[in-house]
């Protein structure tokens, strides 16, 4: 298979040093904040960004060991699940995808909060939160139902030991 | 800056050759089908798949020129927007995300709804979507205000002459 070749465009700036203590949905990660540093090169790609409240970060899951098809997840004690059914780190394509608060923007830095990644994660991506393409009602949520990721943190489980 | 690698895990199958006519936005798309062939090697992270509504499909813009950090999104026709602004697909890292309605799993054949993907675009990875990470409700989207992209389609514009 041809590998698809990305690089950062940022990086991004968070309290949590390593997984254990983590939030583990940005969704529900509350109020911790962190910042976005996008590289210089591309700060002609921020213009209009700070008029939005949420965005999307896509980003590379680049200290976890994987991949795992079949994961045990935070919030299932009981069973394990297909990664893809879940979204736990461990996935073979280490892409990461949280939504953030968008509380400014200065330069080419983003100040957000509701982060669920570790500090010094590089950035793929950025796309604006549009609730017309994103938001959507669904009871048909598989395993997750009646369970809630709100005050749920990260342990070491997904940790790798070396940079991927 | 060094390359971060990741491979195709499937692809993506639509009833849409080339960029003219196909929707802009996935959540807008309406009924239009596709199917998501996973590659047999990642069959059991499908586990429990087929219990979600929606989920997210993450994959890898193939034929887009680009990028362009300042750009002319379809949805407005008189102002250039950041690409970081924007859902157009002219991004530095060429990453698709579009959240489709899940139909049925046969296998590792995922028949979805709600399709913007060109026919043959490669996977990268799927997320299972779940309200309480991922829906938000909001009235600061920027330049979107107002507008909507209900049959709204593709012209051309985006199309890179060779594969990236």
């Amino acid at each position: 298979m041809p590998s698809i070749e990305f690089s950062a465009i940022g990086v991004i700036r968070t309290p949590y040093a390593a997984s254990t203590g983590v939030p583990i949905q940005s969704g529900t990660a509350g109020e911790v904040e962190g910042t976005i540093e996008v590289y210089a090169e591309y700060a002609d790609g921020l213009r209009d960004l700070a008029e939005f409240e949420f965005i999307w970060v896509l980003y590379h899951l680049d200290r976890i060991a994987g991949p795992q098809l079949i994961t045990r997840p935070y919030l299932d004690p009981e069973q394990s699940h297909g990664i893809f059914a879940t979204r736990a780190p461990a996935r073979p394509n280490a892409i990461g995808l949280s939504p953030v608060r968008l509380l400014g923007v200065e330069g080419t830095t983003l100040r957000v909060a509701g982060v669920d990644m570790l500090d010094g994660t590089p950035l793929l991506d950025i796309k604006p939160y549009v609730p017309e393409f994103d938001a959507f009602s669904t009871e048909r949520i598989g395993w997750y139902r009646g369970r809630t990721s709100r005050g749920v943190v990260a342990d070491a489980r997904f940790e790798a030991t070396s940079k991927r």
